[in-house]
């Protein structure tokens, strides 16, 4: 059994972090709010600091909203850094900037210690049920080495290759996630709008070369009208700002991508920040005045 | 055995009256170009006109290029419509407006028949092993007497709707679609410009909510360099048109599938008429001056 350090216990943080607890891991914990006292009656530590996490833990994880807080946990004051002594790996669990997962990289390995980027998908759903993807970036030995602690919470496990692929792979998962959401959603509206059943049409392509997992989920919430999390759209329109940023210093040009991301501007304009994201079809269903499955 | 009329014997309808003449059909072909001698020397019939096919037929199945050459076969001069008498059945198995398609069948039942708009996907090696998918419009009655015929081409029948919907179901699909291919080619462009093995990411996405039939098959190809046909873009640009055309007239705003379009479009401008639509993916490596699976 190991020392782990795990910072962040939020939607997904929390059950992940559980399963590594009641597999019998000593568990050494930091959080923006107090840990959650489960933890603690459990055996679990809590740490002032994510310096204080890296003194005690050989393996530190980080599961964070975004890439500041994960720059500021790591390399901030009383930050991971500041406890680092060499040979502990440090995994970033959070989905961030590949570019910046770089540079992070680089820098814990100059202390001699490893790193690993390992962000998720599946939601808190897949987190609770320990069957998440991860998609790795770093070294093939301390991918190997955690590998039994990535199988406490994921079922789909993928070495994409050097520090920064996991994040580009994360990257690619919500461009393609984000962008059948509006095909499905441009499909269904049309469908509907020429008077014809959406329900009935979604179950005609299923089987075809139309098929795919958000046809299947997505495509049917668009059509019962389920819009409650699932992922939210505030967290999709992150991700996707990875994707435009890292096309910016790319020089990569993402027109779908980007359409993609006005709409989900347009449905937090719309309030719909906490909306799951396939009621980006709401946004489509706004410019089209007209609601899937209504007659007009 | 029924006397099944067959006009249009291009690259599917050739596999697909193949099928009906092996079945033990009594064929009447009507082609532009002559009807392939094997049709007639395994006894089908050639006629002169779509009115002798109409005339000697009881069910006149066409498999056409676009809208207008259906209208011209149905009621053009010596057209099908000439030699209908009450009770045949005319199935359109060609891809078409939604809307025309409304008006045909009205015409053709205000003549006593009954009319099927009957779409397929699954492209040629569907057509040619009898496992195409069918979107049917129609009434039900009539949906039933010729799903024994339609079961000698397809695996995945399905009754949409009323007269049009088949042609809308068909129209979604090819949303759906050409903006997964787009959707695949912009993320796999965006992980090889990142450095990324696209191979790789492309497996890390298989199995999770990314996953499609078109990132498992056309996500291949792009990696594979693959862009023989298979579907060819001006078959496509041919079925987003319809989708468009049917938007602007529904007043109906497809951010997206008009993006592809323009895709499409300068795929056409770039020689690429006839490449497989998943070379859709070489415009987004045209602007950004990266093809994927190469270093910078």
């Amino acid at each position: 059994m190991a020392n782990i350090g795990f910072i962040g216990l939020g939607t997904m943080g929390r059950p992940m972090a559980g399963h590594l607890l009641a597999a019998g891991h000593r568990l050494f914990l930091h959080n923006r709010s107090p840990v959650p006292e489960d933890f603690v009656k459990k055996g679990a530590t809590e740490c002032a600091s994510g310096a204080d996490v890296a003194r005690q833990a050989e393996i530190i994880i980080t599961m964070l909203p975004d890439t500041p807080d994960v720059e500021i946990v790591l390399f901030g004051p009383k930050g991971v850094a500041e406890g680092l002594t060499a040979g502990k790996i440090v995994v970033d669990m959070s989905t961030v900037s590949p570019m910046a997962t770089q540079t992070f990289a680089r820098r814990i390995s100059k202390m001699g210690c490893s790193y690993l980027d390992a962000p998720v998908s599946g939601g808190e759903v897949g987190a609770k049920a320990a069957k998440l993807t991860i998609m790795v970036g770093g070294e093939s030995e301390t991918f190997e080495l955690m590998r039994p602690i990535f199988e406490l919470m994921a079922t789909n496990i993928t070495l994409v290759g050097k520090n920064g692929d996991g994040q580009t792979a994360k990257v690619a998962n919500q461009i393609i996630v984000a962008l059948t959401i509006q095909a499905v959603g441009e499909a269904l509206l049309f469908a509907s709008r020429a008077g014809a059943d959406p329900g009935k049409v979604r179950q005609a392509l299923m089987g075809g070369f139309a098929s795919s997992k958000i046809l299947e989920i997505h495509g049917d919430r668009m059509i019962k009208r389920n819009f409650e999390p699932g992922f939210r759209i505030e967290l999709h329109r992150k991700d996707l700002n990875l994707a435009l940023e890292g096309a910016r210093k790319l020089n990569l040009s993402l027109p779908n991508t980007a359409a993609c991301q006005e709409l989900f501007n347009s449905a937090v304009a719309h309030g719909g920040a906490r909306w799951e994201h396939s009621g980006l079809v709401q946004i489509l269903e706004v410019l089209a005045h007209h609601q899937i499955g209504k007659q007009d």
